[in-house]
């Protein structure tokens, strides 16, 4: 079986590590970009770079950003005593993109998880716990998945900050908007039901 | 709407420019690169930094090369009277995969295409049909996918090849492995029955 070129075949490595990007993707990726000109593959490696020397994570929170606090954590505007505890930093996008939360935010980095090995040490739980100590926090918002390992922090961060006199709350649980009752799972009908709110 | 920092933001506008990747696969690629080292993300720059300068194409063939000629056309135990001709550098890897074929490739970069506007002249076709008449060519190998593409392709090649005295074939049409008779579509069957082999 003949091979490409030694530097092609490295550049589809690069990108078969990519989540999701298998050697069909990754060829294919690869050859798209050769038929680009030389500068635009430059651009493109030039934005890689810039990433591994300017990217940070802010101190405060622990999401990704260029400066030594993030946008969010240097807002004066924004309400200190309330943080919104999210697994990955895609999830305060997708908070953020509400307009509701006013307050700030605290990353983990990713969520309990006993087959991988995750402990509270390895996400930053002991630093959550520090914060909300230091700080006047008065509401801490859980707001994971609700799946398996979501649900295993939440519960395990809720036991951990009940000693602490704060509110502690999590997102609600109910139909998604356009859902359908008659196709609805039974886990989610009764989390709609216990969670029935007076009209 | 708040915004990744603007380090961020480029990468991902640089991912999103791959064929099938909209903006959330490239803030996922993103996010699973920013996870990893700066040595990680400096190797990944590095391969692209690498393909841009090195890669060029074979000046025989046409094909992806690190060299100024390609393997397959610096290979002295291929034959060079029978030449197969193909759209894509890929195109090549899958036929090599089959170790059916001894000859040599010619690319042509594309197929032609009246809706993208794609001409004889777009694609080397003319720098074919130069090489057949000056090499001593004793068939050329049409293997192009069997849609209008390419066919509209072969259709004009085996036009503007029939003068030359040569003998032009295209790969066979029929039922692939494992297909099933009940659900093959009519074209295909009717491909399948034209060209049956004796046994």
């Amino acid at each position: 079986m003949p091979k490409y070129p030694e530097t092609i075949q490295h550049l589809i490595k690069q990108f078969e590590t990519l989540p999701g990007v298998g050697p069909k993707t990754a060829e294919r990726f690869v050859f798209h970009l050769l038929k680009q000109s030389p500068a635009d593959l430059d651009r493109f490696s030039k934005s890689l770079t810039n990433a591994a020397s300017n990217i940070t994570t802010c101190k405060i929170c622990g999401n990704f950003t260029d400066d030594s606090s993030c946008e969010i954590c240097s807002d004066p505007r924004r309400d200190n005593s309330i943080i919104c505890v999210v697994s990955h930093p895609q999830d305060v996008m997708a908070i953020e993109g509400t307009n509701e939360f006013t307050g700030k935010y605290f990353i983990l980095g990713n969520t309990l998880n006993a087959i991988e090995g995750i402990t509270p040490t390895d996400i930053r739980i002991p630093e959550l716990i520090n914060k909300i100590k230091k700080d006047n926090i008065k509401e801490v918002i859980l707001a994971f998945n609700p799946n398996i390992e979501g649900e295993t922090t939440m519960l395990y961060l809720s036991q951990n900050l009940k000693s602490l006199n704060i509110k502690v709350t999590r997102l609600a649980r109910g139909l998604p908007v356009g859902a359908d009752l008659e196709y609805t799972d039974m886990t989610t009908l009764t989390d709609a039901l216990q969670g029935r709110r007076e009209i």
